[in-house]
């Protein structure tokens, strides 16, 4: 079972949680409020996503890197990651 | 008027992206998927809210600071910002 | 006075940090080591980098920005900041 | 042999290009210069600081843990990486 199927329920709370946020940034920007009250809105929207993405790598590492027997899959499965981590360290 | 209210409906057609995009994943994980596939989408969600941030930080520096007449309100309002800033330079 | 000639000490003490940090990982290299040695001597590196690069935008924005009485002088010194700050949020 | 020790060569080329940015640096702060030269000489470091970085986060991933046979091994030295991930992705 992949870890993102294994995981599904923590995953998608949260994804229901960036979607409150962004549902809450959407009701700010429809009414009054203060740009820095935005700033902070969005800064929390990118927390939470980047802690889901940072969940969903190690369980790609872990479940199909460490946990895989066949040394050509681990390698095949890390070039998948590897794009990600990349977008990150530019 | 403040950037985030003139720039009302470029920032709320953002937001719905980011929305769009995060439904679209939510179907995906109820669904059968690869986590590659689920990787490529929160690093598009992630692109766009740094996109939507990138736009506020430079509304809020035109508007608050390069515009603003009074010295003492430029300094008030850059604090908002340099904190935000300061989280991406961790 | 520009903030780089000004705070040119605290500067020129955060480089000498990062090039005695540069040393050092240099030693490393050329000795019997530990990869994940090598891994945390660049993160601190990293972090001491950007750590230079916040004082410096800080000041530029405060220096160039929000103390600068003309409005066409401001709006022309964010415009070097905001290329850097993009960088970050990409 | 370690993958820090194979590509022994390679990283010191990367490390003397950092060394030789930050001594361009320290002479820049040294003499007349403009802010934004400081900002971009900052913003190169940063750059080629990454650089290394991914490289040898790609390469203990590759050998450290695609190519480890063990998987309680390989568990062990994702666990030195993900660390470094963890801290580009706050």
């Amino acid at each position: 079972m992949s870890h993102t199927v294994r995981d599904k329920k923590m995953l998608l709370t949260r994804l229901k949680k960036i979607q409150g946020q962004s549902t809450a940034l959407e009701k700010m920007l429809n009414s009054d409020h203060e740009c820095a009250d935005v700033l902070q809105q969005l800064a929390a929207i990118r927390g939470a996503v980047n802690g889901m993405m940072m969940q969903v790598i190690e369980g790609h590492l872990t479940d199909h890197v460490v946990k895989e027997p066949e040394e050509a899959q681990r390698e095949a499965d890390l070039g998948v990651v590897l794009q990600v981590i990349k977008s990150y360290l530019k």
